[in-house]
């Protein structure tokens, strides 16, 4: 067995979903390594991670939708350093979290026919967010 | 250090929890691999993995009901490709998670002594689900 | 490759964020693993893991207050064997999740400059927790 590690950066148009999908899958491919574990982590807090359906459209504007309802921007948060959209996008970031562990099978991310790897920027300004990946197998 | 992979079904009878802990650790057991790793992706977007409580059947009643309560069957969807309980169940397996890791420490998974793996199955209808599960060690 | 596992055992005050990022890295650091995967099991039902903001205090009051509003105590709990903060707590777990894997690259957890690891307490009393971490690399 071996390892390989890299730092991926992605640039997020601010609040909303960008696919990853094939670029950790492309990374994990020139590794070499084709059975294995792809293990990422979000290095932010105002950003996470999550697998969700790639297909459909609509879904990722409901998921908008109920990040809404369930962390509402607002004036009852003690933290807003940043502004409005600081302490949402913490608890936004908490409700999905940061770290995805995805087994590599047979040469592919193990991931089901309508699965995607989304990076879920939270702020409202567009951001440079980095992704650390470890994968070890063979 | 080796390592080992595999895809485990389950049938779910619809909406609820089924406990694969007993499946995962004979599978663990079998590879004979005592120390190291496992870790499981449910490859779906309509159903998820939990660690939970596995004693009071009460409490899974419970979260069922916060389910509801959190992300609830409705009109306010964009998404209803499959039904009222389509856009739910992706909520609810953003909520829980698909991706676990457990230590195995000494022939067995680290888990508590109150805590089960649970496959949480979000449609109505019965289905059938697949975890793929990587186990790294010794 | 090699690896190494441990139980780390933390005394919580009661509810509330307990931060154990020196911790869990004075414990890879002593492994002499410099590039690998650190994996974290909160070993409890009512106790979770999560990444977050480890500068501004007031981000762990308003997390506590959000969790308070998602996952109340009440009188609407079927499972209240331990009291109104029983469930909340089984809830409030399910929430942030109880397994984390941290990529170690270059002798340090790839964490990002702002996030702390943290142990959340649900319950009102004390308890002592333990965390199963694995840690796999060269």
């Amino acid at each position: 067995m071996r390892q390989a590690t890299t730092i991926l950066s992605f640039a997020t148009p601010g609040r909303g979903f960008t696919e990853i999908t094939r670029d950790v899958a492309r990374w994990v491919a020139e590794t070499g390594i084709g059975e294995g574990l792809a293990s990422l982590l979000c290095r932010h807090t105002s950003a996470s991670l999550l697998i969700q359906e790639n297909a459909a459209r609509a879904v990722r504007s409901d998921l908008a939708a109920w990040f809404e309802r369930l962390a509402p921007e607002g004036e009852h948060y003690a933290h807003d350093d940043e502004g409005p959209d600081d302490m949402p996008a913490h608890l936004r970031a908490t409700l999905t979290g940061v770290s995805l562990a995805i087994p590599v099978i047979g040469g592919h991310l193990a991931l089901g026919t309508w699965q995607g790897v989304y990076l879920a920027e939270h702020r409202h300004a567009p951001h440079r967010r980095e992704i650390a990946i470890h994968l070890s197998g063979e």
